[in-house]
């Protein structure tokens, strides 16, 4: 049973001490979802929790900034961008079972929860989240607006991907009329380089590698290289788009050192190619145009691997 | 004396014989604009033909895909996006006196015309023209649409610049329910890049100065680093927003080599600073958040002053 927009709003109205859960490695969206929702459930004057498996990077601590939860024990619980179980983490065990509302956006949802609402139109969780403050007629402050534009910007790569629609340019109108800081996000997140990524983004252009005339491209990243170029999880974040960009690149591919687990894949397709049934000869998995896998071999081996793996689709799609 | 959008949208549906100016040197707002303009008069059965100073490069190609324009005397003579009849380039000679309507958003228009619209809230010139092809109930075809939002994508860098309004939004968001293609534009326009770009952005970050702590960040481009890379023009535009983007930058100066002219200064600035006071020190100008100037001598002197320039506006401003 789907829940609609108003029962959702008026469950949120009606509880008290409310849990809010983001999905393990989180990301603009999912906190930007988590960070809006408790800002207004406060501002209503409800005691709120927020948690995540993972901590929240420096990337998005801004979301939060001035937030602060007390302790206490949680009578509802909320996921927010979690799209099935095992993304709640290590807090999946303790939580999973006490889910009682589950907001999101995957079209693969697997979430049992008494209220679920998944609406798969919306490009970014935080689409939804707008729509149910509306419904709550809870006050979007400009911090609260800041906290949604990120996820709406986060998730639709700053207006680049194909799930932008109509609506999610109305939206962010809307959050900028309330307040939103909207180029300032944009900026900070599609454009802002610290200096330790500047030269990551040289060494790994070096490792660049082409195949099938130009249709694949391959880089590599190596603790060697973060280590020289003084750079940490953040600064090699996102770094998996580069070979992608190329023009005429259909499949960008990168392989990330993994400490005595050999590499880290992560591929980058652009229509037709389906980057998850690459994904799926190694057993990794994801979505059309973004997917990831692992491969225990050293890095030529690696790369000879799943560039042969790339290579099979594209000549069994006629590419 | 200023015209109206409905005196404009009047007139042009009252002419035929139309002569569409696009300034020197195009970028996609100028390009978005004629192109958009010339298909949907043509749409009302007029004849209309393009003109600018400079070729239509590459990138921008597509905006002008299946349009003809037939030999003919125009008797109408209509600018958009032209700040100041200098940037009619070449053309100003022959056009100039001949212009009679001026379509602008630059708050220093300084053209002269019988009919002037200069709207300086409007983030791109494109946003006027989507207005103006309303009130003339022009149809918005897809391929209108696509031109109107690769301006208002251009010259907003994809909602990062601090000029991008609600409006804005909304006007993206009509023109993506008419049929444009939103996302694949933005990830044309900010995010494919040539091999030749890859080789330059290599070269750029090799010449990183700092300045100031970090405040002003400093790159260099010369035709030699042009010739090893296989750059041509459309390689190496946008490169000068490179070091603006760099953690912490507030001024961002890419030199680059002009032939025997010295140095073409560009100037990205953060706020509170502002690069036009900046380039005006060498008699040049722009926005507070892009300008330009000239300076001919070497590539050492060139940056020592540039350089100096922006330490004395940093310093009386206390920052």
């Amino acid at each position: 049973m789907e829940a609609t927009l108003c029962e959702l709003a008026g469950r949120l109205n009606d509880w008290d001490r409310i849990l809010v859960l983001s999905h393990r490695s989180p990301d603009g969206d999912t906190l930007g979802c988590a960070s809006a929702l408790c800002r207004a459930l406060i501002g209503l004057g409800k005691q709120v929790h927020f948690a995540c498996a993972d901590p929240v990077t420096p990337r998005y601590a801004f979301l939060f900034e001035g937030l602060t939860f007390p302790d206490f024990e949680p009578e509802h619980v909320v996921t927010v961008d979690v799209a099935a179980p095992d993304l709640l983490g290590t807090l999946k065990e303790t939580w999973y079972p006490r889910v009682e509302m589950c907001i999101d956006h995957h079209a693969t949802n697997s979430m049992e929860a008494p209220l679920r609402y998944v609406d798969s139109h919306a490009a970014a969780a935080c689409e939804i989240i707008y729509s149910l403050l509306c419904e709550m007629k809870a006050q979007i402050t400009p911090e609260i607006a800041d906290c949604l534009y990120a996820g709406v910007s986060s998730d639709t790569g700053c207006f680049k991907y194909q799930n932008v629609t109509p609506q999610t340019y109305r939206i962010a109108a809307n959050l900028v009329e309330l307040g939103a800081h909207g180029a300032e996000i944009n900026r900070r997140f599609f454009d802002t380089k610290t200096r330790a990524r500047v030269e990551m983004e040289k060494r790994v252009y070096d490792t660049l590698h082409d195949y099938f005339g130009g249709k694949c491209a391959c880089v590599s990243i190596t603790d060697q290289m973060k280590a020289e170029a003084g750079a940490g999880e953040d600064d090699a974040d996102g770094l998996a788009s580069l070979p992608r960009q190329i023009e005429g690149v259909l499949v960008g591919v990168t392989l990330v050192e993994k400490a005595g687990e050999g590499y880290k894949i992560s591929l980058r397709a652009i229509p037709p190619v389906n980057a998850a049934e690459i994904a799926a000869v190694f057993g990794g998995g994801g979505h059309a145009g973004a997917a990831g896998c692992k491969i225990n071999a050293s890095l030529e081996q690696a790369e000879e691997q799943i560039v042969a793996a790339v290579g099979r689709w594209l000549e069994e799609h006629g590419l």
